[in-house]
């Protein structure tokens, strides 16, 4: 075969066979197709689409450049939540304990911070010792003793992706459905699950800002998804204010611990709750909903879930006192606050801003090589609905650099919006999708 | 600048300013801006294009990539003209000598042949001892003594161009038509001309097999050339037979000198006479036409273009004793013919077929890295328009290897078509395109 002939192919708007799609994967993979060819592929891609079927086979060409798991010795259902990416979305780590104290192996591989959406791997190196990379042998051990394992993606696994998500990266070619849909599941198809929960988010501090662009690449999923064999649910949520009030690194695991205690802002409750219920039902677990909820609910209540992540943390190397202890995270020392001008009722709580300032202050990264610092961030008080008087807190920053803070001040100087008159604000959950086909 | 922020904005449709794509291109030509990202660049301009004043720039940052001649001291006009390609296409060969000895000063870089077309170079490589790797100074040497130079690409002239083209041969964005007329326009306005005669070939046996697109090529490399203050015509002459009997090298050379002695195939002539009065032309050393044709005539029948030929072969190495001794050239031994196996008007001679089957024989390369065999050829004695009988010679070819004469007799199976009924053949000079501007 020949890259060229295949690239052709694709610009002049024809379709592939899974044959040629395997063999362009294959070829990239170890390097007889050059980087070059790769990129014109994937601009050609980008401007004229996959189809379905191509779709399925990219993705299963992906999936099989590497390692695929198989944990069918393990009788618990196999199931993972995967997020798209947003401010405050932290939760993977309170979620992720609740539904294994329920039953489920969450074989969960997690991914870092870039720009202005954190990572659940950043999050959790906040945790003094906390290991998040795992060799294939460690993360089997982790979850069969645990019933879930939080780590980094292998390296054995998807190398394709690796090598094409740099490439994309470089290219202008990332923000792509077909590309970002196979980018995302290859990686969670081969974790080996029995079902996977994804939770596209929506909004301003989302990758998708628009419904329909969020609601094209949730279908995309599930179908890819489905026709793997791999049971999909996507709830598609919103990301226009961040999720909960914590936007950082050591206090987004701080806010994890309180909803695990049955605490933390309601928003991120619900969100918690809804994929959870999601992730129960279709690890077929639960019955049904109200019954998927009392069982998260108990988890909670009776400390399980919070005994899975003490010894979770244990497991991958951390200090599981942070959970009677959350003073040992670390923590920056500049404080600064930020007060309402007017009274009235927020209307806009930006979440991109918000998750720029953070990335500013260093609890984010501009560029890969960038290093975080897990003990600044952001606390929101203020979130859309909420009424406020003139002077009431909005945020409290913490900060380690005072040229640092001044950045995040500047980016932040619009990020909310006070106004006399009511709003409705919408709903946090916005549509369910199941079912759907690839492509 | 960012590399990824202009490949986007050309991704999206948008347009590029004149310092992001001087800046792009210096980039790349400089090693900052990869491979892989100049490609998926090509890609985006293949499908979104680019409009005329992105293609000034465009071509501008790759004429200034590297050396730019000048040959101002030079008093004649310095023209050149330019073929897009095409079988049998040697009329660089007798015009250069031809339009010299009128008074012009032609300082031409040609190229090699690729796939089924052939390459001038290629073709004076096989008069004995003939160099067409000449260094600056050389070229201007023989250009000074000769009033012509017949060379390659200088190393140092548009290295942008060089780097790219290999780029899109691998890439699948070779035909496209702003990064086609910017590579052959930034090359030629390097050579520190006056005026530029464009021969745009269109048919079968062409880049261009439509004439609308072979219109648009036009009329975009007339713009640009324009624009960068060369005045610059193109000519659309056809390609779906071969120009003139011979395809091959040493036998292209043959038929040269036929020309420069006043002989030839008519339709070999008509071209070389159609270009070079558009030389004398634009190069303002005739007054009309019909005085461009007589000097044309003049310069052969005195012996003058000869002479010219005769000069820069010995001044480029070569032995002149080939324009009274052609017998000096290679010729390959073996030789077959094929007839016609019924009588009738030739409606189709195929140049692509003829050109595949001549590069299969020997004399072109498939890829870039093969050898060419000078002495092997196809000879066409039968061409649209003419009457045959059966048994009628319609092609000698020489050959050195059978198996290679095989392959090239199963190319050419259908490469003639003789009808009973009489046929129209269309007009050898298309049109003529002046004065277009760029994009």
């Amino acid at each position: 075969m020949n890259a060229v002939e295949l690239i052709e192919r694709k610009r002049d708007g024809g379709v592939l066979s899974d044959r040629e799609i395997a063999w362009m994967i294959q070829a990239y993979t170890g390097g007889s197709v050059t980087d070059y060819q790769m990129s014109a592929m994937a601009m050609a891609i980008f401007l004229n689409g996959l189809n379905a079927a191509e779709l399925n086979a990219w993705t299963d060409a992906m999936l099989h450049s590497g390692e695929v798991l198989d944990f069918a010795d393990i009788a618990a259902p196999k199931v993972d939540k995967h997020s798209t990416g947003g401010v405050g979305d932290k939760v993977s780590i309170p979620l992720a304990p609740m539904v294994a104290a329920c039953g489920l192996a969450i074989p969960m591989m997690s991914g870092r911070g870039l720009g202005h959406t954190g990572g659940t791997l950043d999050k959790l190196e906040s945790i003094p010792g906390f290991r998040t990379g795992l060799d294939p042998s460690e993360f089997r051990r982790v979850l069969e003793e645990c019933g879930l394992v939080l780590a980094g993606q292998s390296e054995t696994l998807v190398p394709a992706d690796r090598k094409l998500y740099a490439l994309r990266d470089a290219t202008g070619t990332v923000p792509s459905i077909p590309l970002i849909a196979s980018s995302i599941m290859s990686k969670k198809l081969a974790e080996g699950l029995d079902a996977l929960i994804l939770d596209v988010k929506v909004g301003v501090g989302a990758f998708m800002q628009k419904i329909e662009d969020a609601r094209t690449l949730a279908s995309t999923m599930v179908g890819i998804g489905n026709d793997h064999g791999v049971n999909t649910v996507a709830l598609l949520t919103a990301m226009d204010a961040p999720l909960g009030r914590e936007v950082g690194n050591a206090s987004e695991i701080r806010e994890s611990i309180d909803v695990l205690t049955g605490g933390g802002p309601s928003d991120l409750v619900d969100v918690t709750y809804a994929l959870g219920i999601e992730m129960l039902l279709s690890g077929d677990v639960a019955s049904d909903e109200e019954d998927a909820r009392a069982m998260l609910r108990r988890a909670v209540e009776t400390g399980a879930a919070m005994e899975r992540f003490a010894k979770v943390i244990a497991e991958q190397g951390g200090n599981p006192r942070v959970i009677d202890d959350p003073d040992i995270l670390p923590m920056a020392d500049g404080i600064h606050e930020i007060t309402a001008e007017r009274s009235g009722t927020v209307h806009r709580c930006d979440a991109r801003k918000v998750g720029v300032a953070a990335m500013r202050l260093g609890a984010g990264r501009e560029r890969k090589e960038d290093t975080i610092d897990p003990g600044v961030g952001i606390t929101v008080f203020a979130k859309p609905g909420q009424s406020v008087a003139e002077g009431d807190l909005l945020a409290r920053l913490r900060y380690r650099h005072p040229a640092r803070l001044q950045e995040a001040l500047r980016i932040l100087a619009e990020a909310w919006y006070i106004d006399a008159d009511p709003i409705d604000v919408p709903p946090l959950i916005e549509e369910r999708i199941a079912a759907a086909s690839a492509g």
